[in-house]
């Protein structure tokens, strides 16, 4: 039964006894029903996990955490063990732990904090990746006897040319991606891991994102960052299952036979400065992003879906989408038929002291390998004419295991 | 027109023409139909400003200003003209400025930033407010001419016991509230007024809230604070006109003529510490609250909605509504009658270096005098058992004028 299950029926005995007492009161029992697609509910346990190709939700709360001091293989694997059968739970809409927030023993703490009572699963996914650091030996030390299991691939990100990374946004033992269509189911779901988590992991990081910046679905419009253009337009999408296949899936075979079915989460921090791009002249905007501001067509004509002609040229023979675009610069074409399943979100972290709002993109990626992402990126920081208006100042680098079988865990066939 | 007409025609043509160019997608056309009430509308121009009985959004984006060094009357007047007229595109789900986002010339700068294209009004309203140091002289002169029109109560709200007030979080020229069921809207809106206030008012501080924390109408159902409870059961409710007419709007006759039909607005920005919250026993915490977790009821029995019986005692003769509780300190039988009309925020905001969450309430009250909230924090501040568990690091006070009259603006009483 879901927490919407049982408050529904707890409302309308509400309505009935309350109705009685104060009859200028009307209780309202469609709880959370305000909530966008309050109804999708995705499994916990499956091949994959979830969160990657699962249609983008529209809010974010992602946290990067790292290990205890002193804490052991054991504790790695328990704390794995929690956070799936919790992650089933929340998922499906339930409290953590035997009693949850609103019943059981009066003389101990409630085992869940309580704050999505009421509130229906909202679509709300829960993805998990492992870090460099967590394979990584210190003083010689094999922490968690997993260093020789350490995929090739999994080393921090190269430094990228512009890169102004602080270490408040950067790397991680391990990640939570929770993504939800309510922010308080997403923020209860990192807030009641990280509880779990005591003693045995801590936060290092974390951001919350208000607004999807990617489709990953064809069921779903093109929205648009902060800087007013549609993102996304040419993202994988979950209804391309050879390029998925192709380009995000880990297949079997690799370095690893654990990493099977699962996949890389690419995490960069980019602060936008608004206040210069909100100063730039129209023109000029689109020629960065290589599209139309309105429509998303690509400026070689057509609509937003339209494939980019690279190769058309204007009346004094310059490319209609100009050679240091973004459009081009991360187009396949210009990187070795490179593919990204992107998945991030707009963030407002306040203002800064000079009143400018600290505000920009959460960029997250998922792909089969590194290299997908490091190809892109290091043509985007060399040429991209967008550089003038964003700072990378976070960024992490995870493996995502496949998916959990019921009655296992996530993260179980590195441990095997 | 609004936004999301444009788009939808835009939508319906680009499908028909993007069909035919790639037949394995499906462009949506029903752009942002999955954002929580969306199609909710409230007119900017009214007898008082929207965003106070209007019934509380889910999302919040609010933002203190300065007036920037040298900025004169007229600059202040002009200030207000601009902002009102944005605010009654913005609230209409319209653009702000003659071209927009996404027409207009293209050798200047877009008018609107563009990232709300697409997207409908989601119930947007915006409240200005003014604070007690727009009225203050600086070195003796009299920067907008209108000291002689200060309201005897705005002044600084005074040092409850256990404040711990940091001024990147209180005070402020003037203030915008932007409250919508669609964060981006929230956002844009607080985005966009701030650039059109460039050179004569700068964002001092300013705080996104991702849950509403309180119900302002009968039809909405009582949402629940980060401590897990139900927050807002006895609040006012725009149902009920006799007590929003006693309680939040300033009467004609009190000492500013230009005051009547305004309200005065507080702002606290209240940290939680939830990991202290969250390892406290349930009885220890439904006692702090004076209700049961669950259905939100008094401890001296009941339902949600049923009257505090503050004089019934249990079987040792103590109160079963402790003495300490929060619902008793807050409660008008204990503060002379003294009622707020609540509207306040969930937040998080990353978390500490401990890995502790930043998180708490960003709590907003409206009432016809500022002494109704000291009377009830003073009461909270010396006794409440909650303060434990809080802290207040913010603090604001603004008078919100009535509503501005189509033609006219925001404030024009206080200039006349």
């Amino acid at each position: 039964m879901t927490r919407r299950g049982l408050l529904g029926l707890a409302g309308a005995g509400a309505a009935g006894i309350g109705l009685g007492v104060a009859g200028d009161r009307v209780v309202a029992t469609a709880v959370g029903a305000s909530v966008s697609d309050d109804s999708a509910q995705y499994p916990f346990y499956g091949n994959h996990q979830a969160g990657i190709v699962t249609p983008a939700q529209d809010r974010l709360h992602f946290a990067a955490f790292d290990m205890a001091a002193g804490a052991t293989r054991a504790d790695l694997i328990d704390l794995l063990r929690d956070w799936s059968v919790a992650a089933a739970a929340l998922t499906a809409g339930r409290d953590v732990g035997e009693f949850g927030a609103v019943s059981g023993p009066y003389d101990a703490p409630p085992q869940d904090t309580g704050e999505a009572q009421g509130l229906p699963p909202a679509g709300l996914t829960i993805t998990f990746g492992f870090g460099p650091s967590l394979f990584e030996t210190a003083d010689a030390v094999d922490r968690f006897g997993i260093a020789a299991r350490r995929p090739a691939d999994l080393t921090r990100l190269p430094h990228f040319p512009g890169d102004a990374l602080e270490d408040a946004f950067s790397d991680g033992d391990l990640c939570i991606q929770a993504c939800a269509n309510d922010p308080q189911v997403a923020v209860h779901a990192i807030r009641n891991l990280s509880r779990i988590a005591f003693g045995r992991a801590v936060i290092r990081w974390s951001q919350l994102g208000f607004g999807r910046t990617s489709s990953t679905s064809t069921t779903q419009s093109t929205p648009r960052n902060l800087f007013g253009f549609k993102d996304g337009t040419a993202n994988i999408k979950a209804e391309q299952p050879a390029v998925v296949n192709e380009h995000v899936w880990v297949p079997s075979g690799s370095d690893q036979s654990w990493l099977a079915g699962g996949s890389y989460l690419v995490a960069r921090r980019i602060r936008m400065t608004i206040e210069t791009w909100d100063r730039t002249i129209m023109r000029e905007q689109e020629t960065v992003f290589g599209r139309t501001k309105g429509e998303g067509a690509p400026l070689s004509g057509g609509t937003e879906f339209t494939e980019p002609d690279f190769d058309l040229t204007g009346g004094e023979g310059e490319p209609l989408i100009a050679a240091a675009s973004h459009v081009r610069l991360a187009h396949p074409a210009q990187n070795a038929g490179a593919q990204l399943l992107r998945r991030g979100y707009n963030f407002v972290d306040g203002n800064d002291d000079l009143g400018r709002l600290e505000a920009g993109l959460f960029f997250i990626s998922f792909q089969r390998a590194p290299k997908q992402f490091t190809t892109v990126q290091l043509n985007l920081a060399k040429h991209d004419s967008m550089n003038e208006y964003v700072r990378h100042v976070g960024s992490a680098l995870f493996v995502v295991p496949a998916g959990a079988r019921a009655g296992s865990y996530v993260g179980a066939p590195l441990f095997s």
